[in-house]
């Protein structure tokens, strides 16, 4: 037994109804306090990761990620940086299929679980998997990474290496600080591997890190909205059903927010990489299920459009979440939100899940349901 | 425009009610014609590949598999396969997702597309990337191979290799026999690499062809169930959701059964690795919604009996898909239906998907959609 290190003060409720709300809240001081001494004016450095970061980042050749849950939506965003951004091959996998399965492992890889309390059974089993046959195989370049949010947790014992987000305490059931901070320090990661692989130029690594310190900023900014989307919840109060689409790192921005209304409202939510659509799920589609779409402007708009127009066409109650420079015409039979008016590529995922986490919230509360304790879950998966 | 090669007695209805039923019941002839040629008593033959398939598939270390809808599913099950047995590393994404997301590409890289007919447009897209992103790298080692239904498609003129499944023209649109017949034709690829790579032993690979011919049996004993799975479908009547839990390939076999539902039935069925249920989605589990559960007799077995405690302990509506040889016992709460007497790792996801798709059909009856053509959806996807 750990004696808790929380501060009373931080898991008072302050002006909040619920925790659930004030750790959405939270969540620009949350991104300060995970980039504070993590990064300078234009760098990452890359000690945050321990002392030993360097040379075991060098190592690497590519990067397997097991989570569950919310934390495995994280990864799924980790894998397009990783990709797109630097070059380097990523794998994102649920821990509790991972394990089973008898996959193949490959020498020269950093294998990153992510967990908020770095006690999630699987993922933890996972890890421990892969170093029992890094061992076996006598691989001498297999390096383990934890993101969690709770030091001298199991995961962080197991791991080679620890990099804490610093979200602070998370008290309700459906996470939301902690998953933002994961994409913080999995950004920071791509970085720093990028830099060690000489995939990340100076002057991309500065724009990011700029960005990066807009964050706080550009959540503030889509909390603002809290008013319109509370308007917007009162659509979902006599839905069963809804649909999330995305495409790009906006898919698993759409999984997570379906996610936190399928966890707090018991909506059932279903998330789709929107290019799916006409592959089965258009049959759903009718006057009674919310469509909501996430459209950042950016290469996939014309895309994600003409998938809305499908949509449109079939008559589903279509709400549109779009940034500044989107600028989509609704012609009366849908909503469009601007939530943000960012479109960078770290900082637009992580912005964009604003809104959804409080729609998920007002949702919720109009169905009366318990907010920080929903039905049949815990805080923690401790057990398989 | 290509003539139709379509055999007029093929396309009758017979005396089925539906194309989907006909196309259901085809399956073990299906199988047949699909082995037919492409085995001998004991061994695959390499060459149903191509008379390139041996040069090919040596210079190659690893599988990138890109599909879309019902395709995407048999391509997650071969993941499984390929790692676990042949231990050759694999990936599968969606055709539309991997097009767009700038994805690292490896040489010595296997690519396989899969398409009922060939004509997929985001699958023949992201072939097309990477044959150009091949030619941009100098990439020497980069093989395609396209396992369609339809010779002549675009997407055999883009491959390397073509292996078509003998499914016989699929008119319903939600794919039944090309599904069936994919799986085929990835277990054959499967031990075809297994052998070229000298990961597959003669006497297992002996076993998995002895399997393989049991398979037309083993898929027309399940076929015999429908009276039970007809009845079972009553009690869909009424409802608007259901879930779907497997573990293993099983999980893949859960997504197909539940898009079943979803495209003919226009019920919101979604599918989770089991082991996820404790991370969100119990929250949805109240005695209003059915849930699916596939559960052979395999070693996941004990592990999903624990998740299906979780369901029943929330009234969850549970009904469990076993073989004879998994004995879950119900106190009553709960259905169990026996569908078949199969565990090979390689035939029992192929056999547990058959019982999914008449339940699929049943449900469709009782609530009187149009089977053969699902409102909104097309045959095949050929724009974006």
């Amino acid at each position: 037994v750990v004696q808790s290190s929380l501060n009373p003060a931080a898991v008072e409720l302050g002006n909040h109804r619920h925790f659930m709300h004030k750790e959405i809240f939270d969540q620009p001081q949350a991104v300060i306090d995970t980039l504070q001494g993590r990064i300078t004016d234009k760098e990452v450095i890359t000690e945050a990761f321990g002392f030993q970061a360097a040379e075991l980042f060098d190592q690497i050749k590519q990067v397997q990620i097991v989570a569950c849950g919310t934390s495995y939506h994280a990864g799924l965003v980790a894998k397009y940086w990783l990709e797109d951004i630097i070059r380097l091959p990523c794998q994102v996998e649920v821990a509790s299929e991972y394990r089973y399965r008898n996959p193949v492992l490959q020498d020269h890889t950093l294998v990153v679980s992510l967990s908020q309390s770095g006690e999630t059974a699987d993922t933890l089993a996972a890890l421990q998997l892969i170093k029992q046959r890094a061992q076996q195989l006598d691989f001498k370049h297999i390096a383990s990474l934890c993101i969690c949010n709770v030091a001298e947790s199991s995961l962080t014992r197991e791991s080679d290496m620890t990099f804490l987000t610093h979200a602070g305490p998370e008290i309700g059931v459906a996470s939301t600080k902690a998953f933002t901070t994961q994409l913080v320090a999995l950004a920071l990661l791509m970085m720093v591997l990028g830099k060690r692989h000489k995939t990340l130029s100076v002057k991309r690594e500065a724009a990011i890190v700029a960005g990066l310190k807009k964050l706080p900023g550009l959540i503030q900014n889509a909390l603002t909205h809290e008013a319109a989307i509370q308007q917007l919840a009162n659509s979902f109060a006599d839905k069963h059903n809804a649909l999330f689409l995305g495409r790009g790192t906006m898919y698993p921005i759409a999984l997570e927010g379906a996610l936190k209304l399928k966890e707090i409202s018991y909506i059932h939510a279903e998330a789709y990489p929107a290019g799916e659509l006409k592959h089965g799920p258009l049959a759903l589609v009718d006057e009674m299920i919310p469509v909501v779409a996430i459209a950042p402007h950016d290469d996939l708009l014309e895309k994600l459009k003409s998938n809305l127009q499908e949509v449109n066409a079939r008559g589903g109650q279509m709400i549109v979440f779009e940034d500044e420079a989107s600028n989509i015409q609704s012609d009366g039979s849908f909503k469009v939100l601007k939530t943000t008016s960012n479109v960078g590529r770290i900082t637009a995922p992580i912005t964009f899940n604003i809104p959804l986490q409080l729609l998920a919230y007002h949702v919720a509360l109009i169905r009366g349901t318990d907010v920080d304790q929903p039905r049949n879950l815990a805080k923690s998966v401790t057990v398989e």
